[in-house]
């Protein structure tokens, strides 16, 4: 099966299931010249690990990212870096019900039904295990964006029925990562963990919502019509574990608005360049970015795995049977989810501006020419 | 710029801008043996023109499609398919005024910013003309999976606050082509006309949203995790002119149900298959398609040509003016975007069955072995 | 079928066949503000087309070019540019006998078999009709060369065992289209010409090759491993009709050299540069180009067109038969090759242009800034 | 930089450079069900390895292929299958002289011109390190086509002015790997490794070539008219380390060979299919094979890595300097490139039979059907 890669000119390619020997990734694309080591990559990857809170699962997994390639002296060299993550042993017992027994509203049913066979431990390849080699190789792409003064920032904004009211990105920076919710505004990431909390207790489990924004990104991003940059952002968004909606700009909301009031006029900033009066847009117009901060929001279902009794179907023994997941499993996804939606965002947003020829794939902008052995950091005598 | 070409097996590559000679595209991937005529295609791209009712733009054009290749004595050779659809001569003159001062929430500021020109004839490359290309492709992928038994069909179900009630696949197919609006339901239709009418005459535009459901589509069409159905479904339809959200099963609302709820218990067929008992899933579990039905939907924003003063900033004279779009525009886009959407649903079904090994890519199954000349389409003796 | 689309940034998609309505491309990735005419492509169509002289094919096509998008007021736009080439109304009658029964070393038997049918009249897709289609999107592929000071070159080099002393570039430039046979050496011209009569006389052809040769490439482009300089100039070449073995630098002959003769010393140029001594590697070393000229050669198989009687075997009525090709084709492939030839390798160096960074892939760099409406081409001012 | 990645359906992306801490490869788009271990492909990675014999460098990598993902019980699921050969802690101590100050002929100069820096250990991304990737990837791909009776083997048939004669396939599966020189015809053999031993005596190495030829390929394989089978294979085949010529069929000997003798007239096999006589179009009509075995041959130039004084350009220093490369390595390149070349003929034909629908490409034939759970591999009533 194919679809294991994302992005044309900045592009990752993953291996790995949940409870098989490791997960793994290799990032083509990278310009040589950028410093880079496992601890820039590790602090994402903590943020997105499982164990870190009540409301988290409490499989431990350390997740320590081991960098095989393209990284000399603590810079990229432009050639791929191969990352790979261990797996910790882990016991895949209590799977053992759901071998031939789909769980409910899972990828147990349809991968077995496509390959014929599955590694059933814990989700496999179907697992959300698998974006740590997204948050891992994301985190190459915020370093990136960073020196062009893009910046980016997702936080939770809806548990169930509690929804955030706006923050700023300011505020996202600052509260975010506050609290075990992710949620910037401090009031309502208190009334979603009780919330959280309820819905764990009656062994359920309840969906939620993530908002995103980027700053700083500049204007001509995007290759429309069929890689629009709302197109291929929706790919990278909707390919997130759980995700059944993605909406940029008003969503949803759109379908009640009218022209007038939707449409954005046109004032001039202070340098004279035509910039628009709001922001009703979402930061795309015509499916290319306008300067303005792109924004947009992703739900996220439910966990599907719940200690509660649900029905199955065996094609084994032909029977139907009751059974729940046992284990520890998250009652809700956004709050790890928030790492992963920033990592994707980034992913797209890295490759469009190799797209566009606003960085140079070969070299980061900063990077002593060719010969200047001075700083060249293949020189021992920099060591 | 690219971006131009959809699909990876059945792939459909385009050009063309409104206003310009001609719009084209080529068909890359249609087995050999399908019987193909310019009807077949025509039939989509009328239900897609301007100027069939009061409620769409009065502009004519024939849109009538010339196949250029890929088709012999009416049948496809498995070779490209190259299109033309020749473009009406358009005065553009009336778009003059927004030469230098975009029009409010248009592609005119980002095209001319990423390129430092643009076509601006009636939006060029950026204008929703472009997907003729889209439903004359589509029409192709559409015979291709009627003849495996997949059927799909979209109809308008919201527009502003007049909300459709949830209708039957059945009642998609009978009635959302006999109204104006395409509304599967008579008596929402009626309402929805009133309300487009109403801010017609206000110079005003109106948003709203189109249901999508395709039935029949086999067990294990996907592949994750970036390519996963859902995520190109997304990429699809995000690219559809105006759309600001995809939502698949439960979408937005999946945020506020449980897991419980939300999650699909499985029981027999009468073949002894798992099938969920419900379809909150949306046809779609771990990104691979599960058998049921995939239903969605998009909501697109109101039309941005309106009749109604906005301003705009002329970068050329470093002035502020007030404009107003002349012309007949459509005041709402979801009834003639109900072709757009089934062409790009159906061009990302059929790229995922080829993906999936489940139609051959060189010929229709059941055209006659190889050297079965009685059937053979290049053999004089059968005309 | 796909394999219709040459690059990846810089991307042509191509369709039509012989004695089909018309064939077509859509050029992709062609950045604003390039200048460009029908008159700008015609040129080398009418290097390439045939019944130029004695020793092409008589079958008189005008191949007059039709831009249908992506141009503006004789400036590009940055959108796709579709380009029609109108093939004659050519009778197929002379085809007949071979619709059942294929030619022999011709693709007939393999795309019937492929695809259980095949367009019959003139090799259909698989005729070299389709090379009209690279030789106009390598012609904006030369413009756009030509700009950053790289200029290529092809000429015949060898027709059967008559083969030309080396040449330098300047003597291509000046000679190779000075004679019908596409050689730059005046000369061995004139021995390739006799040749050819000789060998169309008794109605035979001849294999021959080509030497091609591109000066002013910048050092570094090249995306190794698999898409190394070297292996994507390979794959544009041997895509080329007829062509049975590429070769760069040393090619065949490096298997008889030692390392110590082929290795190239280092030395400084005027700048400080280390430049090779020599180039016996052919301007390309690790699968990156050196800053020293790429060249190498491609063999050309003889025309399997033939008016001699040769066997067959007809899948119909299951019998041998002796057939031979009749009608006027050309005795020789080489000479109609080299604007072929020159196409692709234009198009491939293009693409890496891009794809390193080394060229704007929105804009060509002196096209003046954003909002300089005086430039403008979409000025109607400036008309 | 890209082109990390070869093939379409069947897709391998490649990691690390020589001297570093791993190589490692994820192979997407393996059917479940094939039987696969690490022993599988530790087999060729053996044969290609260093180390073997006298004409091989003594440099000793165990290279032991560690399988991370992809597989479960000794079956593969369908997934990617993510490898990892660690490389040994190699010193890179006697690379020091050349940081600055490029080996003649190697990618030194022009990896450091693109990236500004270099790995400058072993050759770093250039290094032919970079193939046991290739060789691990190829080996899956080599026990799919055997399942589909596609046989295929390489034997060295040039060593410098050492010729072998034609040898039968039969005689290259008997002897290729009976000898050092992996050629399959034991007198030249011998001859060739004298010639060897004579060139490393004095310090120089010697260029050659490999023949290398499929069996069993169906007919049909291929997309002409960018992707035919040939010019794949071309990329395929000049992406090999060394590679200055690639041919199949008559080759470059083309060039002198009449239309009427290359031809390959058809006649019936004993089914009452077309045949073609003889073979002389190296199994690839139109770009599609044709049935008949697909022949040809890769050109190497000698190693470039030399114990001979050669001149070299200090850009740190500005002088000129006379340098060696000290250490053992190859003499000579084809042997230990033997494997290399099958892998890639194996990639690009297995690529080639899921693109045309030969094979499933979610499951291989014979996995029992969905839900057989008595093979079931993930069964662990089946241990």
């Amino acid at each position: 099966m194919n679809g294991n890669s994302f992005g044309r000119l900045f592009q990752v390619t993953t291996f790995g299931e949940s409870h098989g020997d490791a997960m793994g990734c290799t990032v083509s694309g990278v310009p040589a010249g950028l410093e880079l080591s496992e601890e820039d990559i590790q602090d994402d990857l903590d943020r997105r690990k499982p164990g870190q809170s009540m409301i988290t699962t409490s499989r431990g997994e350390p997740d320590a990212v081991s960098i095989k390639s393209g990284v000399q002296d603590g810079y990229t060299t432009g050639t791929p870096i191969g990352m790979v993550i261990q797996n910790k042993d882990a016991r895949s017992g209590k799977y053992e019900p759901f071998i031939t027994a789909p769980r409910p509203s899972h990828g147990d049913f349809t991968y077995s039904a496509k390959f014929g066979t599955r590694n059933w431990g814990g989700g496999g390849r179907s697992s959300a295990r698998e974006t740590v080699n997204w948050v891992a190789a994301g985190a190459i792409a915020k370093k990136l964006l960073a020196r062009e003064g893009i910046e980016l920032k997702a936080h939770v904004n809806q548990i169930g029925d509690v929804e955030a009211p706006e923050v700023s990105f300011e505020e996202m920076l600052e509260h975010s990562e506050e609290n075990d919710v992710r949620c910037a505004h401090p009031e309502t990431a208190e009334e979603m963990q009780e919330l959280i909390a309820a819905y764990q207790e009656e062994g359920d489990s309840i969906g939620g919502s993530i908002y995103f924004e980027a700053q700083g990104v500049p204007v001509g991003l995007g290759a429309p019509r069929f890689d629009s940059l709302s197109a291929r952002l929706g790919q990278a968004m909707i390919a997130v574990p759980a995700t059944t909606a993605f909406e940029f700009g008003l969503g949803t909301d759109a379908a009640e608005w009218t022209g007038k009031d939707r449409n954005d006029d046109w004032e001039f900033d202070d340098d004279g360049t035509p910039v628009p009066v709001e922001n009703d847009h979402g930061g795309i117009q015509g499916g290319i970015s306008s300067g303005e901060p792109i924004y947009g929001e992703v739900t996220l279902h439910a966990p599907t795995s719940i200690p509660k009794t649900q029905q199955t179907a065996d094609w084994e023994t032909g029977e139907l049977k009751e059974e729940k997941v046992i284990g520890r499993h998250d009652p809700v996804l956004p709050p790890r989810g928030v790492p992963v939606v920033e990592a994707m965002l980034a992913l797209t947003l890295v490759d469009f501006m190799f797209l566009s020829g606003r960085m140079n794939p070969d070299r980061v902008d900063d990077q002593p020419g060719k010969y200047d052995t001075d700083y060249h950091p293949s020189n021992p005598a920099n060591e």
